[in-house]
């Protein structure tokens, strides 16, 4: 029996004092496994201990090590520059290990796994975030399962995506949502089918949606490249309602920060109001502000060619399709940061990249 | 047979085009129904013609007449003077009929819905909004379904709340939301069981969950009172996002129209970021800024007392507890238009009221 | 506008009655729909009248004709000779109709869908049962929804199957049983995704999930072969359970009629009891009753590879896969009246055909 | 701290192999826990080692033993001699703890839940069922979650029933069936609501449902009361299906063994077939077999008033309503052990006792 996968999951003194005392995720009837070496974000060589999971269904320990950033960060108000650092981590060791796991608040994970799907490109091994809705230090608690399922899913399927793994399935990083803050099925994507169940028969990938490694005209695999940097200082996410008038519409728009805006719009994509609400936003557009529209329905799209939001498209509003909030932020940012023009980012928040929309 | 129930529902020329000719909705082997005398929200008295279902499984024909808003308000732009219309016709019929159907588009229903069950106070019957995600005009629609359940249940049960009637479920109107754009289940009320299911063996009301017309303290009835009016143009909804910066969110506060804030907050109602976002909303709290903290998903809650959030409590804060941005925003609309300080207003929206809260 | 689509319903004076006064079914709009020649089970030509569906999203009216069987089928008694009689009727209209729609009592649908899959061989069109929870002659029914999606379905799609379609999904008919007695939704296909699911922003099918027409060795389609006759009358299914002796087993297999049984055993194929109980079944498997095992779960597999029930496969007992009750039953009705000797019936009965079992 | 609540489980060196070594199940931080006393179902004093479960979200520690059955009993040939094993430890121990768990084999878990339902009476404490679809022994498994959540609700709540507690929800004993051999959510009561629910944000215990220990009539609690023995060697379970011929049903109605017969109908209480089938029946009733007819379907009733079925319920055919194929066997196998004549069984098969049907 040859150890055969590894992870990567970052954590405070987490390996020693919640995975050595767990069966589930320290098989003491093998002999000690190895001490690995990795790299932190910033390219320094550590050497770390590893463990082995019990043999799993298809008869492998998964082999893995923790690395812990340093300060930890927190998830409550991570940002860039933390976003930068994990998408760091992974550039650093993604020779070494065959799939990664980030452990993560649940509160903001869903923009993490947004935010990391446009950071990386021609990601070739699987990049897992999960988390838990009760820590470890709880009795009842589904950071056990939702862990391990990560661990097993990096460690046996080569699916190269960011992912969310929560409850029993794994989620599309950037069409994954957080839906409860009180069920263990706190996760979901509403427009898109999980691309991963694990049940009591086994662990079913749904090939048939899992993006390639392989862009269609290259034949063969690209290295991994990082681009890193968000520009979340300068978007916002508005909710319309009935009765929202231009004039604060305008306010909130002139706001000197914006540049990016999200709007979260009714059902297809129908903004309240009337003439002077479109007006507001096409002298926003004609200011450079790049506006995406996005639906407040859980479940929905606003399509670019229906008559809903139509006069919003000619005006020049990007219309989100069926992304979510998280996504449509996390997407406008790193569009910001990358240096185009308005056009530009108008152009490529309206494009499909790294399957965040259906179309 | 007398006909016994009836009720009242506005659109355009609807009742010939659309119930007339549809054996459902117009019992043809009655004699002809009589005219039924009504009252506009004006207070003008119009006569219209009434229809009869067939009879229904409780053995009655429920009557009814429609009454059009002239000219016919538009979902998309509906708002405060609209809701006060409808408030309106409601007051001005309330002793001639046993309930009430509005008829309205799904994209702005439930803020309607949510707005309604602020404005009505001592309601004794049903005020039920109904729509469909297919109008009467396409062959497959859910528009028969929806209004002949919502007459149903408005002509045989005397549920004394405004709700929603939407594929086989009545959901309470100001816990209820759109959650599907494509979806003939297009709402749900996630934090709080529907008030009642019609499935093929009847029609379950779940009575423990329904409101009391009754107040406990007072032994009889208290006449039906209005209170017109929402503030929706000093309002807004902003989702907090990691990234968003304290000054981008004081920006936006600072905004002249905000005198209240709906801050869509992470899980159990953290907020990102550190000290000096909280010393913007502090900021802004002393400047009579009413702000209050509602969680984005779709089921959750933000507590006045656990930890999450105790901080943003502390320095004033109002926690939203497990509100839809739609019941927030129309609660807080109307709070603002009734004439007391930030502190009346914080303090009511504190307060359940109407059963729009889960305590 | 050409009327392009057609269908054939059997009901009593169904058409005149049910569809000629809804708008929804007899499009009053367009001038009056031809006579239709069609063939009865006998082959005996009947000219009917046909109507018009309204418009379709797909720009379709669909044209239909009703052919009501004499007596009518009683579904409550419906057996193999009925079958066949559908068959008939479906085999001598098939090349004037484009698609075939046979209206059902729901409690024996899933018994009659199953039968009729196996019966027809080369199937090209669309036969699709539906019925409802609620007839027409209610007020609140699922009937109209139910027949018109049908129709729908069948006037616009080629799915080359046996389905049942029911509250807004097409399922295959050989894998749907009904799951309630009271809901709206009161069927399911619970090992097998909906092949068609109709939805309020169109119908979308699973056509990666449909069977072809083309069985993959031949080029160009077969006509249809009709197999009429069930041998149900020598069938039992029998419910194992904790305590059941192997006397009170052995006493039942040895009941004369019976030479085909189908045992309804624990989860993934396990039979209670010990040595004696294999041996009754060894026993009557010696004395040529076919056994099929099958799961008692509404969701999973008696496998045929793994070692719950291996014992069972050991002696000759069919492990029956993801199969329902229903499948099984009419499958094995159909194997025995094939005249094929046991060892040919278990053959068939292990191989999936007409996808009734997933594998 | 002192440890306040404790319970019993029944496996094979399991508290040594799988408890003592995971921390969820043994605090090691607390000092060891006490030897224990409890008594074998004969009566005999036996000592064995005592764990205690971490601090729980209501500060407590959850102290109990496990007391394995020797033999161990086998869940697949379970039935009444070892359901009154069980049965039989809970009376010796009774008074010695606050609530009870048994482990079982997931294949026949409901029946033994349903026959422990009927075979303990005056119950005050909580007797709760647990298993896994994957064994501890599997790295990913459901069985930590199972056990440690039914133990934390007998440790806490006196539910004075027999339940199942299974993927977080606890379900009532004789309701509650195995829906699925796949999923880690396998079982499911479709006729009642889960009695308790675990969530990230706590327990929630249907209270309205739980049973009450106290007879309406009697204000002081009875003691424990056991009536061991089931007849299940007399008893057959029969599925109707449309062909299934009079002969053949009256074939195996005359089977020697059988006294007792649980006939599963179509939808609402159905047979197929005529006059020919119902003189069978009636036939056989004449003859003191006693029949029970209940519903195919996994949601539904067969009722004791309605049409359907009627003609069946005038012959002596009892009504099972809701209940489960489980529940009524194990019923009808309870009370053919009771001594009584057919018409006693009859009438104890249409009340409702022990919370078994809804009415």
């Amino acid at each position: 029996m040859v150890p055969s996968k590894s992870g990567l999951i970052p954590a405070p003194d987490f390996l020693k004092t919640h995975l050595v005392p767990r069966p589930s995720f320290n098989d003491l009837t093998l002999p000690a496994a190895p001490y690995l070496k990795s790299f932190t974000p910033q390219g320094h060589e550590i050497i770390t201990p590893s463990l082995r999971t019990p043999l799993s269904a298809h008869d492998r320990h998964v082999l893995y090590t923790v690395q812990e950033f340093n300060p930890l960060l927190d998830s409550s108000s991570i940002s860039s520059p933390s976003w930068s650092l994990i998408a760091g981590a992974i550039q650093q060791n993604y020779h070494l290990f065959d799939g990664f796991i980030i452990l993560h608040g649940t509160d903001s994970m869903a923009y993490t796994s947004s935010a990391l799907s446009f950071m990386l490109t021609n990601l070739a091994k699987p990049v897992i975030l999960t988390g838990s809705q009760k820590p470890f230090s709880q009795v009842l608690n589904d950071a056990t399962d939702n862990l391990l399922g990560a661990l097993i899913l990096a460690g046996h399927y080569p699916i190269p995506e960011v992912g969310v793994f929560f409850h029993h399935n794994l989620f599309r990083g950037n069409r994954v949502t957080k839906i409860s803050a009180s069920d263990f099925a706190g996760f979901a994507s509403p427009n898109l089918a999980p691309l991963a169940e694990v049940s009591a028969t086994g662990t079913e990938i749904r090939w048939d949606l899992v993006l390639s490694s392989l862009p269609p005209s290259s034949p063969s695999p690209s290295p991994l490249q990082v681009h890193p940097g968000l520009d979340t200082a300068h978007c916002a996410c508005l909710r319309m309602f009935p009765g929202i008038t231009a004039l604060m519409l305008d306010a909130v728009v002139r706001v000197k920060p914006i540049v990016g805006l999200v709007l979260e719009t009714f059902g297809a994509g129908n903004a309240p109001g009337d003439d002077e609400v479109v007006a507001v936003l096409a002298d926003a557009i004609g200011r450079e502000v790049v506006i995406v529209n996005i639906t407040q329905c859980l479940k929905g799209s606003v399509s670019p060619v229906y008559a809903a939001g139509r006069r919003l498209v000619d005006i020049g509003v990007v219309p989100g399709r069926d992304m979510t909030s998280e996504a449509a932020l996390t997407k406008l940012a790193w569009c910001l940061a990358r240096g185009w023009d308005a056009e530009g980012v108008r152009c490529e928040m309206g494009r499909c990249m790294k399957g965040e929309m259906s179309v």
